[in-house]
């Protein structure tokens, strides 16, 4: 063959937390390798690594990239902004010299990768020159409402994922106007929730998850848990099913 | 032991249509069905069953169950949920009596089983009964948006679920209140969305996807998709990625 060799992206999802809920195409995909990249906090172990900890080649080469530290700069503001943006740069050009030189570079994602993941940092910079796959992934939300066994939207609801960053107001008019809800990266935020879902009278329903699909999970309803703060990475489910009763079941 | 033997059910999602995005989790509990429920339209074979077909063990039993034929009922009348209501009880009755003879019974899913899947109606009927798991899947969407390596969602966007079936002037108005989101149930009311897109000037981004995740798999702007009809599960991806370009990338 003629013309340089040029190496391949995968996004692969390794889902919501139970090494089990990988899919097979996944699993496939990691076995054919040549460098695992993952994202991580600073001096944190990366969960998609940790998820996919038996699939990997044994000795295969692995890229953590760990975020900036931002604790100095106000999330929503341009220091910080700016801080990622030549973070995914860097990171984005390490992988394009991998992949020039003809390797298979694997992204592996917590969740699906293109649901609020990091990978679609990588992804938009650098789908446009290389061959890209994207291997779907089970989000972590569905491992939560499967883990807790509930039906979360059904029929012609419409269902809504919301960040618990979103001010009080408008937390409450979104709430007010879902059929079905999940409410995500908790943090401090769970009294503003609570709050929102009480005046549209949803809280009774409402449940709280903490590392759902995992042996440790946490579940309970969120009218029984304590405002002591909540992972960043824990969710509200305020379920469809049963809103319009007489029409169900 | 003393005491009767009683079963198990199973809500297994099978994922969006590639047979290689099943999980592994799903694949392993499959191989220990004694009984595989699916269901699909009368006179058709089940998605579900397609997909699943080289994980069943050979010559497991089987049970479809068809949907009500309701050709000569509106969907939305009481006629069409009472002929459904009890299409479900019949249903749960029929796995009540492989549970309590201690089989375990598979209920193959689709996507995701609590995410828009009619599993829930057995679920709701037979899981305060039964030892129950329910084996989270990757969802049609998440299959969709993969196969088209579009970024749908990121960072705090609000994403919304919406049926095609909504009403076009609440359409427009929950699409201008979205960053992201994702319009299913397509079928007849392709125009309508159309139209809904363009007027909060969203048409250009959108991307009708049909049988996403398969090898059939049929994608184009949506701006460009003939009005000739497009089938029942077919959706739109308006992504909200490139909303707020000045903050992304």
């Amino acid at each position: 063959m003629s013309g340089r060799l040029i190496g391949r992206l995968l996004g692969i999802g390794v889902g919501p937390g139970d090494p089990e809920l990988m899919t097979l195409k996944a699993a496939r995909a990691l076995a054919a390798a040549d460098l695992v990249v993952h994202f991580a906090k600073a001096g944190h172990m990366s969960h998609a690594r940790a998820i996919a900890a038996h699939h990997l080649k044994p000795g295969v080469e692995e890229l953590p990239l760990h975020y900036p530290m931002t604790s100095e700069a106000p999330r929503n503001g341009h220091v910080y902004r700016d801080a990622l943006r030549g973070f995914y740069d860097a990171a984005a050009a390490t992988l394009a010299e991998r992949l020039d030189a003809g390797r298979t570079v694997a992204v592996i994602c917590e969740g699906d990768p293109l649901f609020y993941g990091s990978y679609m940092h990588l992804h938009v910079r650098l789908s446009p020159r290389y061959p890209t796959e994207v291997i779907a992934g089970v989000t972590g939300m569905s491992g939560c409402w499967s883990a807790v066994g509930t039906p979360i939207a059904q029929g012609d609801d419409v269902f809504m994922v919301l960040p618990a960053t979103l001010p009080e107001d408008e937390l409450e008019r979104r709430l007010a106007d879902a059929d079905a809800a999940v409410v995500m990266k908790l943090g401090r935020h769970l009294p503003k929730i609570r709050r929102a879902l009480d005046r549209v009278g949803r809280l009774a329903q409402a449940i709280y998850v903490e590392r759902g699909s995992t042996v440790s999970a946490v579940t309970m309803r969120l009218a029984d848990k304590p405002d002591d703060g909540a992972p960043y990475f824990a969710i509200v489910l305020v379920p469809g099913w049963g809103q319009r009763a007489g029409e169900r079941a």
